[in-house]
């Protein structure tokens, strides 16, 4: 399950998803990368990745909504300042059910980053400041209820510290991001450049996605850094109107985890003029390119799902509300016999009926549309008269499946992204110790 | 996928489930059983199998809670009386999706049987009725959006109304039995002998459980028969009063189909005394019994899911209300994560926490007890220092896996049953075209 770092840049499928290359990252004033391998897998491939914001940053998150949330997520609540100086990702392990130990553990790596982030300013800094044990944040992907490697984490901060570079390139960027990876097949990275007034400002972001390396699950994780000068508020405000279709409309196996968080961070470096109110038209295009950056990443999470043989887009359309086609969508996308059908490449409508059926929203039979594609199965609640079985199975041989339905209830649409379910997610989630 | 018919009762392991050998059925006056194959598979196996009442039964139903449904569940929910002749069952085609041809084709069989089966009167009973073809209702399994095969059944009509048996035995409950299935792999059987005062009783049970031939998707469909005298408004107050945790409480893979029934049918030829109340200390011995038959069955179906290795019982304990012991069981029994690690034999325990977290009920997390069979893994909300994981990966080779929780919050409980999930499942839904 190893990620092959050294040849990663020479491989010549390194890049590929199934959604295309990703982009390649630059830099952004005011972040610094520093990623190192602690020897928490017994390999040298990286497992502590750390951003440090050495004026600080703004940011706002979002957690896993499940009632179980790991250690680092607990902490992270409790950080109450607005602005942060760093986050640190470990891989390996989750610290879940580690109980106060576990935190404590985050408490003593906090001060030790604290000590050293400090001794950095004073040595770089004109106005040196000092980076205080509360304004680092962490996430933290891997086992479950092992005991969390704190030494080995504490010991190697010196070198994490030693390591930062206060500029980026794609190389920084693609390391970063294949250091934060469990058992994601590559690494998700994306970017836009957009506008605040006539200000140019940059918004990158990378992600992990589901991943199982030992007894542990998948976690998703999403981190999007800007230059923009935007408030701890707006930043919430702009991330919790754009998750609910990115992040929030992704799925694998229908599985939550302990520790999925998704991050925005501004370091203020860019001169635009302050943002008071999501309502302000100079936000708008920054608003549709952070969508689109979320997107992106979201769509790779799922496009590299355990196992994934397909991408797959599920579109419910002319739904009474956006809840209701986001119900439907999801039982379809969350479907057992929907995904293993399409790893079949089985063109099988009769179990997306199914799926809309069991979802327990009302739907108008009279005016139900099913397509795969641009293929028309089903419409006015009827198998279509111009179906033909050869075309639709044809399609069913893509890489990506449209699955689009129209429920004919109103006027609201919500878009779900999943990925097929294959004998290789049982390969990875059950064989993998024999 | 066929099932070996002929060779069925010289087979040594015909009868093996992962719940032991089913039960021999016998006799229950009043009803006759009737089964043939209408060739719907073009082969010889039994697909059509006829349950008559020739002094009529009283009978209650439950059907699927999906809001897209078969027409023989639209024709049965407008068959208005309480006392029914027969029962229909076809497989091969579930009458799904086919409008008002598909429920046009159940009127014409409807038709037919009652033409045929009003002769069989005249000709058997020395006070002979009409039977009507409003007290007829059916069951289909098979797939979705095809052509029913209206003409296949109805000329078969005359030899399966030929071929009713009076007296029953142990060998033509499980040729019916056997004539319901599709690809379930083991035929499912039950009864008891119960009081209802002094006069003793039968209940007898047959189900089938999830399976797939052409693009279809799992249907559950259960029928009890009694000699008791019960009305139909008590059967329906014990059915539903029963269902809840037998075929309520399994899952395969968490879907729904458009077809699921359950459907108690009482002759009435016992004795008992009349019953007016569930409430009634008579009819304790019934419920209890029918509790019993509806588990047994139900248990039967989950631990013959598609490629089921395992049969596993969550069970979750010590809950504020059932509905949110039921909602954890259902978590736990229904994560894709869960099921394939008891697949691979990994006691995933972390993944057990997962599934409680993200079931969205509050937990006692300094009370929460896991623990697989008889070994504690999680105490007071934190790994049990007792705990070996040598000892439970032997446990995890057991054919039964059982999983208990306990969440600290009030007495309630509910438990759960399914089978773990393995690569046979995808082979089963997405491989057999090719």
């Amino acid at each position: 399950m190893a990620i092959n770092f050294g040849n990663f840049f020479n491989s010549n499928n390194s890049k590929k998803s199934k959604l295309g290359d990703f982009q390649d990252l630059d830099h952004i004033d005011g972040l610094s990368i520093s990623t190192i391998s602690a020897n928490l897998y017994n390999s040298e491939r990286d497992d502590l990745v750390m951003f440090y914001f050495r004026k600080q940053a703004e940011y706002a998150s979002v957690y896993t909504q499940s009632n179980i949330v790991s250690e680092n997520i607990k902490w992270n609540l409790n950080v109450k300042n607005k602005k942060i100086s760093a986050l640190l990702i470990n891989t390996r392990n989750a610290n879940v059910f580690t109980g106060r130990k576990g935190y404590q553990s985050l408490k003593d790596i906090a001060e030790e980053l604290s000590v050293r982030l400090s001794d950095k300013q004073k040595a770089d800094e004109e106005t040196p400041e000092k980076v205080k044990s509360n304004k680092i944040i962490f996430a933290c992907t891997g086992t479950i209820g092992e005991k969390f490697p704190t030494d080995k984490i504490k010991k190697n901060i010196p070198e994490l510290v030693e390591k930062i570079k206060y500029t980026q390139n794609k190389y920084i960027w693609a390391k970063a991001a294949l250091g934060i990876l469990t058992t994601d097949l590559v690494p998700k990275l994306a970017m836009e450049e957009c506008k605040i007034g006539s200000t140019n400002v940059k918004i990158y972001g990378i992600a992990k996605g589901s991943g199982m390396i030992f007894p542990n699950m998948a976690t998703t994780l999403g981190f999007i850094f800007t230059d923009a000068n935007l408030s701890s508020s707006i930043l919430q405000k702009l991330l919790k109107k754009n998750i609910e279709t990115t992040f929030n409309a992704i799925s694998c196996d229908g599985d939550t985890s302990t520790n999925d968080m998704v991050t925005i961070f501004s370091t203020a470096f860019a001169k635009n003029s302050k943002i008071k109110n999501i309502n302000d038209p100079k936000i708008k295009d920054f608003d549709i390119a952070l969508h689109s950056v979320l997107l992106n990443l979201a769509k790779r999470v799922a496009a590299d799902g355990e196992g994934a043989s397909k991408f797959i887009t599920v579109s419910v359309n002319n739904a009474k509300t956006q809840d209701d086609a986001k119900k439907v969508a999801f039982s379809i996308a969350n479907s057992t016999l929907v995904k293993t059908a399409i790893a079949g490449e089985d063109c099988n409508y009769g179990r997306v009926i199914m799926a809309i059926g069991k979802s327990g929203v009302v739907v108008n039979l009279n005016k139900l549309v099913i397509k795969f594609g641009n293929i028309k199965i089903v419409e006015k609640g009827q198998l279509s008269s111009f179906y033909d079985e050869t075309i639709a199975q044809e399609y069913m041989k893509n890489e990506k499946i449209e699955v689009f339905v129209d429920i004919g209830t109103g006027k609201k649409r919500f878009e779900a992204y999943t990925m097929d379910l294959t004998k290789k997610y049982i390969e990875i989630n059950a064989d993998y110790r024999t």
